[in-house]
């Protein structure tokens, strides 16, 4: 089964706007064994849109609309479908009726264009909307089915739920995507490629292929295996294998099959081992902090934080000695480990993380170019220091060095919790 | 002018993946007065891809494509190009010495596959990539013309300046789309709606029309203006008064109509009058540092910052009273208060700036419900305090409470700095 995906307004087509509605539905409809293979962006034009849903008639089986459902001159969605197909548009009493009682329960007079939204092309099915006064619409009509859905994503989700659920999910033919996420820090992406590839290459000629996409980002590369299940073949059993495989492969790069990101898997360990965090940053400058506290309940085990740019910040918060900076550079491991033991100490906790280097543009020397950056992490007599070379601006640079603060850290603490590893 | 957009590639129909290329491209196109009405995603399919260019023939000015150039059989977007026009691909000498010469230098044999890439369809003109081996195609066959450019960013971007400049700016009529976009902090979508629509439903029947789209996000509201310049009328000046009238209708809460962002305003307004500053947050967790630390140059404002979400910390770093935190609780005023006067003690700064409150999902009272956040800023006997109530999840409390003290922080050196305001 296969699908287009088209989203209905004009600000998608300025320089501001991604549609990002398509990616849930994607997700959905990949797990009824649809296959999304056009998307598409119109603007809120009446004669574009019916064109293009036009041509999507004996080409796909199924069309999803998002945008344009709602009360103005503007949304066009219903209009352009009727003219599409050549169907009348009638005028639902219930969804009319729906419509006055919202406004009436607000105590506010109904402007007499909201009533466009009871407008139904014949023969289409109505989906109620319990949070906007948009509904949606489902016209079965083979070879090529229309589900038209509210453009805001609060609206839209739970009505995609419901439609594929009770009209869509039939129609398909029983198998359904499944997918797996290995997420990999501290290897390049040439790196991983090269290592994965001999793996990979077997699965597409097994009982259940399983297709591999590779994506990067500055310190992180994804995995993604995706295989089909149906007709007795277990698509999760070979993916569980697979992910098997890529981790015996990859080592302790692997730091997540199940979606989690690199400071939800660090906040488990933290949890699990009841051990506390002190962290200082210089060039990430509160990125890593702010990436430790995005997950709920990090207050339990992230103590305090420090991001110390001046040398003075460093020596009185830090207890860094002055002698150590002057003789090392505020950029060198033995800083970097002396404001790990030092944010450690002051806050009383188990473990120190410390990150100081140069993110740019400026600051950088021959001996010490931006994108060096020195990470350290301490707990009592363990301690780990390593310097980096990062690529990239000063975006670039604050994410990788946050990244590989956090993924040091997760491996210092899985040497903690398991020595043989 | 009319073009649309197609972006190549599989993992873009994915549910991880959305097309960005896109913005940039329609930024460019726009400033030359051509106007997108498609944009389409298509995955590496050449029958499908064939399709939609075939059908392009006649319906537009101009299709730009992107991805799909490499070197591999899953770049199909050539063959696709040839088959949809019914062009032979011929193989292009100088690319391919080209291609030969990059292996060469990187001592590397080259992959006979490679030499994919200098197949050219018949009249297309080549663009040289200078940051990758897949070269740009311009085909200039009225009434629609193809510009083919690889995929990713770093690549695609000059070659469209390059392509466009030389290839497509002669085709449009001379208009082209002006823009600006006025920032605003500290106000609801809805307010700043109700005092911006009587002032830009005027523009609508100007000399020179003014379109106007509001754009909201946690915190922050855009208001984007576009007219269109040509024919002798200075869409530049109708856009400035434009925004004047605009600064009048919403006042200080306008931030930025140059693109800057509130970081940005901010660190210029502490490097233009030689203040430092020094930050303790809480439920923010870093962000608020780390926005301020994006800024190149920050350094020479920021002194230092710290996350104190214990209560011991907010003690022994910022000299909080424990009978403060005992009286009024962690988030308060009165603490607020204390934690901005102390760090900016402890740092010798002349700027204190403090957040605590409560991220969620945890952590909430009947009296202080998640969301509650209260923000200080000190300079010597100068203070504001102010307490907000945010809506949302964890990461929209902290995104709002970051830019909230952002624009606090911006409005108390204002006032310092032209106390008239």
């Amino acid at each position: 089964m296969t699908a287009w995906i088209v989203a209905v307004g004009s600000e998608l087509l300025t320089p501001f706007h991604v549609d990002t509605n398509s990616l849930v539905i994607t997700e959905r409809l990949n797990a009824i064994g649809c296959r999304v293979t056009r998307k598409l962006v119109v603007g809120d034009d009446a004669v574009e849109l019916s064109r293009v849903l036009a041509g999507a008639v004996g080409e796909v089986d199924l069309v999803v609309c998002t945008g344009g459902l709602g009360p103005t001159a503007d949304d066009v969605t219903r209009d352009a479908l009727a003219g599409a197909l050549g169907l009348p548009l009638d005028a639902d009493e219930e969804v009319a009726r729906a419509i006055r009682a919202r406004f009436a329960r607000r105590g506010v007079p109904m402007p007499e264009i909201n009533m466009r939204q009871a407008l139904v092309p014949r023969g289409a099915i109505v989906l109620q909307n319990e949070h906007g006064t948009a509904p949606g619409l489902w016209l079965d009509r083979p070879p090529t089915r229309f589900l038209l859905l509210p453009g805001p994503a609060r609206e839209m989700t739970p009505l995609l739920e419901r439609a594929v659920a009770t009209h869509v999910a039939s129609l398909s033919d029983g198998t359904r995507l499944v997918r797996r996420v290995v997420k990999v820090a501290g290897r390049p992406e040439s790196d991983v490629d090269a290592r994965a590839q001999p793996v990979y290459a077997r699965w597409a000629s097994q009982d259940v292929p399983i297709e591999t996409t590779i994506l990067a980002s500055p310190g992180l590369v994804e995995l993604h295996l995706t295989a089909r299940e149906g007709q007795g073949q277990d698509a999760a059993a070979a993916l569980d294998a697979a992910v098997g495989e890529l981790r015996r492969a990859l080592g302790a790069s692997v730091f997540s099959d199940d979606r989690r990101s690199l400071e939800e898997v660090v906040g488990a360990l933290l949890g699990s081992t009841r051990q506390t965090l002190a962290v200082a940053e210089s060039c990430t400058g509160g990125l890593l902090t702010s990436r430790l506290t995005d997950v709920p309940g990090s207050s339990a085990y992230l103590n305090r934080s420090a991001v110390c740019y001046s040398n003075l910040a460093k020596i009185e918060w830090l207890s860094v000695p002055e002698a150590l900076i002057a003789e090392h550079g505020a950029v060198s491991e033995p800083v970097a480990r002396a404001m790990a033991e030092g944010v450690r100490a002051a806050a009383g906790a188990d473990l120190g993380l410390a990150v100081t280097g140069i993110a740019g543009p400026g600051g950088g020397s021959a001996e010490k170019p931006v994108g060096t950056v020195a990470i350290a992490v301490v707990a009592g007599r363990r301690e780990h220091v390593e310097t980096f070379h990062f690529a990239g601006g000063r975006a670039q640079v604050k994410e990788q060095a946050t990244r590989a603060g956090l993924n040091l850290l997760r491996q210092f603490l899985l040497d903690t919790v398991r020595p043989s590893d």
